[in-house]
């Protein structure tokens, strides 16, 4: 506790850019199942899709003097994450901090506990993805730390990993294989262009991925 | 497990329609408050009505295989409903799924685990009632059953019951009473009428439903 | 059990309006963070904020009988507030009974349980903050009381105290406070326009606070 | 609701029996994994295992009255299942019904709700499988029904069939099928005496089981 | 917040020896089933019954510092009661604190959050009932009160209040009601014996109570 | 997905012991509060501590082939801890498994899902920590990992990191910073055997800590 991590490698922008485009849902197959958040992590409001680089944040429970810390490490392109040391809900962020994580180029907040002052944020259109809505405010008493690797929401996150969020929730991308998985969500998108065509013509996925054979391998009777 | 039931009876459609019009919270009352799913089965959006006859799935945990199964065995005017074999919030089902159900012409999906690609879900106008929204990827590896009785999220569901759903919720009503159910419901609709007129002018549901007396009976006291 | 008490004293309603324009976060700030309740209560539909004075009510779980006895006690700029007496998701309260507490001036519904009909009440423009939307229905056989002090998802709340509810959530006032709260929360917000248009211009919370010395004081490294 | 089927169809005794000595998670597998009630029922003590026919209760919630009226149809070798028409946990049941429903020959209670006096009940050693341990009163105002089909606990439960509990929790049976699932869930027990044998000499399940070539098939590398 | 409060009435001991002869549901039932803390409260070891006069403490989320305060105010025949100011599962108490506090003449602790060193409590026979079992450690740097009303797990508690305590939860008595409580507590106890008699015989409580007609009343019907 | 890692570091075995002897909450606190599973990890049974290096286990929803994988790479003294891929309570583990595992030196399971045959285990005494006991069974078709860094219950835990467990749940230490922490304990252990018996002769934590103060400087006020 008490340490911040000032230089922190990121991913190139385009490659997180070109993740954003991919989408949560996509990225978390392309990059083999893994590296999603807690499904209870839920944006403040619908339509939302970016990814960011993350400056992480360790916070005690009800203590967020370490959000102003963080803010002050972020670059062009960043989100904050931020994972309480124990299980809160507490309000966090409000609409003061997000008007000064935006003037450093902020482009949201992921946060396994609470934020508040939502209405305002939505008409800022500042996005958040929270545990809870709760107007619970916190104190400056107890230093935590901004930059270290954290769990959150049970998923590990190191800082400079890229955060994917859409309205499916929230997928961390390792920083290493950021330009490996953006290309193959890149495929996997391009793969189900036609798919998509051929379903909605009213061909059967049954056909298209062929499993019938397997299927009935398996024991399936029809009745 | 492993059973494809083909030959399901499905309520006449316009019986179904007629009980879509009524909504949830009135079909639930008119056939003796019975019927609802648990409060936790929630829509991807606002603002949505349907009545449709239930294709059911049993399927295993993580496991969406019989998705695709179910969805030949959809006919118009059919919603897809997944009961999981043990609690799971894995995303089953996403916007490729719904372009092949849509294609069948089925009404939407109410599954008591996750489904994905909600904003896709949204724009594509298919509706679903899950327990979560959630990303994680599932496989094709176990067998379950289709249009077989399941459990989902706390109510008995037949092949062919008719799945009454909006925002308060999801309702699921007999095959066999829909036809009764739809003339109580509609009865309910238009005793409602005159009720909410009188009420609307100042009048109270205490005089209305002349519950003084019973109140005073019961001893209720105004200090 | 069984009372209801006729004449409650309310804030002055140009008070209790006051606080709706600060909200429920700073609302809660000015009062030193306390008053609010839990964090399960969410509004049925976003972009409301208002104030009114608390009529309260305690019911039996599954019960709504006291709800038609409660709407007879509302004033105009009244908000009603029910606490079941052990914890129940039930549907309490449903557009007729929505249109009946309109007509008395009632300007939404706090309830630590279910609500039902909430499409409707969408568009009657009726807010309300439950802790579950749920068509269950509920039955009219047990008295309760209208006007007693009740704990509401975790919070205690006498009757006039003045209830504040957003987005963020919902907090209560007490009505002999009232007055005082109002003015330190207008202050906060006054005093937030400041600081606002120095973070949007760049600044950082850690020096408009000053927080560097105390943090260095803590043991805060930079690495 | 407002009925009581009187005449119920029972397993046979000794059939029932056999199952218990089997227990929850053997007669469950035996039935090809099915029947299990949700994992939040749990016994008020330790050590039981028991098989009993189901006297079903479906109870309004916060209402025992049913409780009473279900005691009268106990037989020999019975156990209450009470299941309430939407989610509580008051404490539907305590030491004087325990001590009416000992009297009547029943084995036990299963209870998708509360529970009370549970230092008495465990004195008196009548197990209780339930939902949360609350001394929440109930009332007695509204009909339920008993020994109908209920869903308790996420399964479906016919009255006579037999419930299976202990330490693992709580698995249904249909009457028709306990003959059979006895055999196989004995079988099961039997060829498990030879396998644990095998296993507490240090053979691996990889090897008993054979598993290691369609582990290597599926392209499980040891690094 | 930062108030103790010293000077704190107290309920006679007698009185307060004679409720927990009654227990919990008992005491609940005698008072007009209120009182009762959330069923998620549970006692970390099973078999104690206790009453005793609370010493509250409103302490912030992760921060214990309060407790060591109230611990002075403690008298011989006291209970510690902890509400945190916002939801928290820290573990608050552990070992060295329940020492400290027996040498005070403490009874026990019932809090809002979590208690650690649970295996030394169970020995020290110090009971507890929390609504966790949490390892956490807390700091200790901002202030909270002693002996102020406080919500605790949904019920309110004045200094000074009895709290009853046993394996079915906890139950908070106000102190001026405290002898009125206790005679009707006793009173139930006394009319449950002769009760039981004859429930133990095999008499049915729908004749001891006279229920039959009241049943068919509202329509219970046997098929 | 599908990799075994065979060759892990485990820390000195005698390091190890020395951390069970200092139980969970004091392992916590020796190495800066970090580490501690979530609160709902629970011991079947109470009254043990034990201390063990990590075989860790990624497994899919449902699936519990890996653990067979798993326990061939077992060394006496190791603990088996296994986390689900996404959330799931099934039951992985029964008495078989536990055979093979003690047969291998095994000393218990920590487990982020469901665990069975729980009154056996407990005969056997092999202590296991999990989410939840359900006996809901498991199938054999999709791979995972053994020996990779996992998210379990909110901590990161790599193979070879120590596990201390004990009545409060659980605790992860990594091998590298094992031998440090021991020291760290047991200092903490030796210092509050002074502080105990001061403690229990009526001494204040106040004036031990020499609290008074600082409280006073915080502006705690007695009334």
């Amino acid at each position: 506790m008490g340490v911040v991590v000032q230089n922190v490698l990121r991913a190139d922008q385009s490659i997180v850019d070109r993740l954003a485009v991919c989408g949560v849902a996509t990225v978390h197959e392309a990059q083999g199942r893994k590296g999603l958040l807690a499904s209870y992590m839920r944006p403040i409001y619908p339509g939302t899709r970016i990814a960011a680089s993350a400056v992480t944040i360790s916070a005690p429970p009800g203590d967020n003097w370490m959000v102003h810390v963080a803010i002050e490490q972020l670059r062009d392109g960043d989100i904050l994450l931020l994972a309480p040391t124990s299980p809160c809900e507490d309000g966090y962020f409000g609409d003061l901090l997000a008007t000064s994580a935006m003037a450093r180029g902020c482009r949201g907040l992921v946060i396994d506990a609470g934020v508040r002052d939502v209405a305002d944020l939505t008409v800022m259109k500042f996005p958040v993805w929270s545990k809870a809505i709760f107007a619970q405010g916190t104190v400056k008493e107890t230093l935590g730390s901004v930059n270290v690797p954290v769990v959150c929401a049970g998923a590990l996150v190191n800082p400079g990993d890229v955060i994917v969020a859409d309205d499916d929730g929230v997928c961390v991308v390792r920083r290493e294989e950021a330009a490996d998985v953006a290309d193959k969500a890149e495929a996997r998108v391009a793969a189900e262009v036609g798919k998509r065509k051929r379903l909605a013509a009213g061909e059967l996925g049954l056909d298209i991925y062929d499993m019938r054979g397997r299927l009935t391998g398996k024991g399936l009777k029809y009745v």
